[in-house]
């Protein structure tokens, strides 16, 4: 039996984690990519709880990062970046349910070298930025591009990092607002979160009728706080297999796999997303797994994790987590 | 002469202060309020450069808390609070304008008590919230109700505050983004600032085609902080002027009186509020004042003051500012 | 009648706000000026409640920056930076009484030109730091002497600001650690708040047998924030006199003015020290004008004011007040 | 061969890596337990590099918490909570120098339950604290024993978690503070970071004559942020093996293993602890493994990983760590 039975999907899904249908969405599909999580647009595709969606990603540069001579200052046009796949509209879906998201893979696309990160003056998690305002003068830009299989990140000649993607920006629409996807936020969008990735299964509090799904983003790597603020971008073909959870009410964006449970939170300063992530935690481990709340905080103390995922972002993102092997 | 005819309105804008034609937007031409800074409804209202708007507002509840029997947790129904006239078109306006509103004045309407605050659960800046998420328990919910006049505001029978009206939330449209007008940003929006008052002109980098300004959330008054996150909430006629000045590019909110020049900063944690209300008026002190960045910081060092508009809001916004006895 | 009659020192203080004996601390009394607020040197001086005590003061620099070659990074010797005068020990003071510090009068010192800011290499509200790390290259150091008489600071030759001093560093020992003078904290110590100026009787919470008072870093006059790091710092003759409460605890450090009372807070990120600041003068109106506690939050919601007194050091300094005439 | 030899300690430690005399510290070595770190004692020990010490910790409690009655309120009597052992003297430490702790082993000692965690009023990382406070009222006061060896932390019934020790705090002195032994700061201390464990190589940056190294607050397991503030403290017998480092410059902690390296950040807000440990990784790859700045800045925005220490001390600590694997 495979733990997606098992899991929230697998149990309390519509589909209980059957695949229905399968959709492709090219770029042709896709048209226009969109730059805002919001519900103002008409969904590119609406699907069955269960159904598989295939998108064709851009990288969050739009691809307009060809060669190390193309700068972000000069091809990028603010705030025209991150561009996203969707809005998929999920039928049945309304405010107050799950939109449950099980990523299935992630394939590198286009020409090589694939793979590109970059210093984009005034950004990243070492740097002045208009937020942390400072006075000294920016660094200079960067542009590295990196060749990116499913084989590997030729970070250099030296260096080759294993190829461990994930999804960037994933979520679903705020209720009225429409959200740059360059945000994070409770509904999801551009979290930046490692564990966003095949083998997961991510949750989303549905705001809006039809949830209205937006993806893109994808990554080939990254290190814990995407420190330069710019992962191993690719554009790729994602595939993920959406189910839709009724009854079941969370305040924020929840990940499971097959070891351990994630409450995911945004904010700044970046101890507000710790706490909001670990107190959802217990929250979670008190409704679900019989613990009060005195034993739920004692265990998260001496047994919880946290993964920072981006330290960069207008909301820091980071993940509390706790086996499954020792809450069963 | 009048101090406006020196301002950056009086010297720079379209109308160079001169008052143009007076339009109203009583609730019956507003009809539907607005609860975001976005571009996708139809403005209320076209207006030239110079022209007066006299809006009547809402308070931030939209009315709906009337007695002190009316909890905010029973009559509000989320997102849908903050109630905003507006957007209004300003012709000519277009990306990388200002727009120049100066407040006139602002008077309450509507019945007494006309004036609301309120201890709303996990909202405030002394208590646990769901972003500075912990286990405590909220405080107990409570209204209180406040009669408001020109004369003052009855804050208890041993305490009349004086009435210093300002404007909570003020600010033009992000260019793609539909923003909750519970925020504050660049652009504006629910500052929250005590400065933003008669007597004052704010200037707003415009962001969108017309301008679409938007405006609401009047006070009475308010400490600095607005502490419990709801200021002396009231219904009022607002009457602004707006202008527009051409070639003039600015980060961020900008603000003057007679006496001094303010650049505002909204962004947690608060430091970093403080950041960029600073580096904006240091460079602004450099570009029109003469002053080197060194002399700007040094300046600023020894006579900058700085106002803490709200430690509530999404992002706490500051306001820092010189004298401009100091600088001419 | 003086107001000081009626402040807590003159209500409740063991002399009552009746001047006792005049010390004086002279270069040559101090001998070896202190950089610790510690219990683990000799008291420089004992006193009795009700003294007055003269210090000449050293500059935050101590004396090493004479002209504008002086850089900062080849004449000072970290961390023997901020030397203070004392430790005073006053007889009876005991952990959990107060100590009560009129400032009387601070007048500079020395040769002129007496007043010193810098620009100093990674220190500062709006520059890269050791600890607000980043990889920004810093700024260039520099130093700017300035004439400063009671008459005025003379700032450059267009500007002559107000001589307004204050005291930069005071406070009592901690208990038992030994806290370097560049610190302030919840006994005191480098607040660089501009309201512990004459006129102010400022409130410590003692934590050490005969309270060990320390006092120094005098400034000339400085804006909110000290935003570089450095005021007008100057040398000069501080006047104090010193009193004694029993029977009265505090948290942390406490103002009062013949117009307000105030509450201080130091922490970072700096929305905690507002959060300290106001949550303590809160609690001060609950326990001695009669208001409940969520009375006392709303008046501080609708009238308390907030000085940011530095955005520069270890923890950040705010001071919440409350204007007297609301609270009688 | 050993990793050991290839360590920082190993090639470059005046003993390099070879074990001299062995050293106990027991309570009655120790005699006055030491809740301070500082210069203002006499050494309990003086030993050479290369040689090794077995200290006998007491808990953070000084083993006050016998039993779940024992509440911390009643039996604690601050400031003096989490004692040390220490200081030790180093032969020929002097400023400037890295003192290289080599964690050898930490077993359990006393009579079971071995282990205590609680929940303490107003401290912890999920309520109102004195700093980050609030008006919201304290949870429940609580204790848990739990038996610990070093099979296993017997949690609950339910679960057992494997037994994972570490140094809660350890580090040198300050070169004239004398700090509590609560704080963690660039010189060690109350660091919390579970990497601080057998396997590990931890470097000090010597401050003072002699180094002081003090050790104490074993930890039987914690989890990520030690989110309740009390991790499962035990008294332990904890050996290391001391060496001295001679013409190695570092600024804050530094730590080793067989798999990686780490730098160590502690600050508030987070953000500025997550900036200080990748700042000084940084500059660790360019100084030590052949990297330019932006290449290093690259290589852990896409291979650096983050550990979050604790986020209840007065400074928040974590460690930014690269796998040696990408680095040889």
């Amino acid at each position: 039996m495979s733990w997606i039975e098992t899991s929230y999907m697998g149990r309390r899904g519509v589909a209980r984690g059957a695949q229905g249908q399968t959709h492709e969405i090219t770029e042709a599909v896709q048209g226009e990519y969109r730059y805002m999580y919001g519900p103002y647009v008409a969904p590119v595709l609406r699907i069955r709880p269960g159904d598989v969606v295939a998108a064709h990603t851009h990288d969050a540069f739009g691809g307009a990062i060809k060669t190390e001579a193309d700068l972000p200052s000069k091809v990028l046009n603010m705030p025209f970046v991150n561009p996203q796949n969707g809005p998929v509209a999920v039928e049945g879906a309304e405010k107050g349910d799950v939109l449950a998201v099980r990523i299935l893979s992630i394939v590198p696309r286009g020409p090589q070298p694939a793979g590109t990160t970059a210093l984009i003056p005034e950004f990243g998690g070492l740097v002045a930025t208009p937020t942390t305002a400072m006075l000294n003068a920016p660094l200079a830009e960067k542009v590295k591009k990196m060749e990116v299989t499913t084989a590997g990140v030729k970070f250099s000649d030296r260096i080759t990092l294993p190829y461990e993607p994930f999804v960037g920006t994933l979520g679903v629409s705020p209720e009225i607002e429409a959200v740059s996807s360059l945000q994070p936020d409770y509904w999801g969008g551009n979290m930046d979160l490692p564990d966003v990735a095949p083998g997961a299964i991510v949750y989303f509090p549905v705001q809006h009728k039809d949830a209205y799904l937006y993806m893109g983003d994808c990554h080939g790597r990254q290190g814990d706080g995407e420190l330069c603020g710019v992962a191993v971008e690719i554009p790729a073909v994602l595939t993920v297999q959406v189910d839709l959870i009724k009854g079941w009410s969370i305040p924020g964006v929840r990940l499971e796999t097959e070891d351990f449970i994630m409450s995911v939170g945004s904010a700044r300063p970046m101890e507000d997303a710790a706490r909001m992530a670990y107190r959802d935690l217990i929250r979670w481990l008190v409704s679900d797994y019989g613990f009060d709340e005195a034993e739920a905080y004692f265990l998260c103390t001496q047994a919880g994790r946290v993964r920072v995922g981006n330290m960069v972002d207008p909301k820091y993102t980071l993940g509390a987590s706790m086996l499954k092997s020792y809450i069963r």
